[in-house]
């Protein structure tokens, strides 16, 4: 699985900040699990979804939290990831609350066992994650 | 198709007027659809997606629309209604950036195709939407 | 495209008078669709899900419609199909009622989307199905 | 998450009967779990699809789950609902062949994957439900 | 859940035959598992995918392992079939290389996450595979 | 919408060249077609998936769009995407049989409306694409 093409270093550097200030050591444990397996899509990972997308302005990191916990709720097969962006979305300043109200709402559009499945996936993650005074 | 249930009506009212603010006549003409086939049905969408998620407190119903746009275009199987909020999430503020953005970020958790449909509701959308003076 | 196999005369006999029973001429139809592209797979679609599967004993045809109309609506990608078994269901003795609680149910299990355009779909199909005097 | 909207005393009555009647506990439990991440959730799941659907006259409780067993199997993302809802089947009377052939069916219409899922998680919902002497 | 109709003995046969050549002990583990709750449907298993599908000339049974590795990492909701196709792939003649390409071309298709998933229940198959000298 | 980034050359170039080889003139009216909504997303569609993924050794082109066909054909929510692909499996060598095996097999993963609409979208591409004398 060798790979020839030269890694785009400002987009890698780029996304690699990105990636530690959203997803924090959630990030580097995927990055580090695929060392093995796939290391271009590591690099990949970081560059396309952190060093272009996440790194737009356009669009305030909080915003973009909230549009991927939603979507990633609704299509109810990427568990895993779900996690980790209910933590990355508490990590940029979502609050409790407004996690859990945008889990409530995939009831309406992805129905309810996509909310509920949403709802205890963040009870999970809120368990672990230091609670911060400001939040219900 | 009978319904002998007493309509809540403070929810119902509630409802129906998140329903005008955000989906505008695309709402009304949803629930006129509804009239011949399922009119309770439509007595639902208004008091439970609108008389109880969106006018609950605790997410701004610019968020809100972050979501949705997010989970319908993830979703990739209900194009109407993508439509239909694409166009509510300009009329409760939603820069036409901000809305572009959030389709883009879902070529990253649903894929480019995703991203794409999502895209060319929004330039269709877009079109026939008064543009504002402030967005780009 | 040629095809070496035996046809399962039995079952494709069964299935071809269950296929007929239950979708009528749409059904022919998506047979004779197939004709040029892939004529085996007209075969395997008469063998399988009607010759195999609706044919077994175990649930009647309204049962079975039930869960299909279901299913097709929760999917929300499959509009064709879901049209032909929303005839189907018809065809077999559903209600128009019966039908339109299924579609509105969905809601709960996929979301209001996925319901309203199920909904939309039955409107459609019951606008041009003769009416019976029985039904809602 | 305060929420000062006045709860639907009738809607959320009939409901939770309904979830009683269908759920068992089951339904409870998942109550239960919500209360300390979003208890106006739980409320939501016992008056809307509860308290608004399958109290609803037009489709009897029976064919009601052979709809929601037929939806989440085939939506294949929801394993904890579609169990939930294997069990309902039992409590409303639906025989283990009945939600054995739903299952089956839904090879056609969602694929061999999502039936045998569903049929394993059937499999499971038998072993610890008490058998009725009537059914296969 | 008794079964009058005669077994296709040739199909089943063929069925059989393909199943153990592409599955190996896994399709084999698949049939018992269903033997107490839906025998007919461990015949069905070999007779239509198997008998039928992979049976048929005109596409080589690594094609048909790439198109059913990339269809279920892309569903991403059937995690235990998925990992029965990469073993299968492998057990085709498929390299460990080009099976972790498929998977990760999926983040185009499907998104970032069902690639991850993909990619990771890869490596936990290929850890339990006996690796061969010439792949990567 | 401004953006700041310097594009990668060197990915650029060689992800134009690919999608120019395998989408021809479906490509590049994509990329037209977002010129005026999301000039990024066109560049950020021919960089990676094109630059970065088709691109890399490993998997020759046409076992790169047996996955995508299947994928696609399997979600069933990108149909101009599934089109585009046909034909661009056509274009770097798949016959047409190899094609319609592709979607026949869907049926198994994907249930049978998945492949009856893949069969369909794939009908509509061969009529109009110039047929070679090799394929049946």
């Amino acid at each position: 699985m060798t790979q020839t093409q030269t890694p785009d270093v400002s987009r890698f550097d780029r996304g690699q900040r990105a990636l530690s200030d959203i997803d924090g050591e959630a990030g580097e444990a995927v990055v580090a699990a695929l060392a093995d397996i796939a290391p271009d899509f590591a690099r990949y990972l970081i560059e396309f979804p952190f060093g272009d997308i996440y790194s737009r302005p356009g669009l305030d990191l909080r915003s973009r939290e909230i549009a991927t916990i939603a979507a990633l709720a609704a299509l109810g097969n990427a568990a895993p990831q779900l996690k980790v962006h209910i933590a990355a979305g508490l990590n940029v300043g979502l609050t409790r609350t407004k996690i859990t109200e945008i889990l409530m709402q995939m009831a309406v559009y992805a129905g309810f066992p996509a909310a509920l499945n949403g709802l205890f996936a963040a009870k999970e993650v809120f368990a672990r994650h230091p609670k911060p005074a400001e939040t219900a």
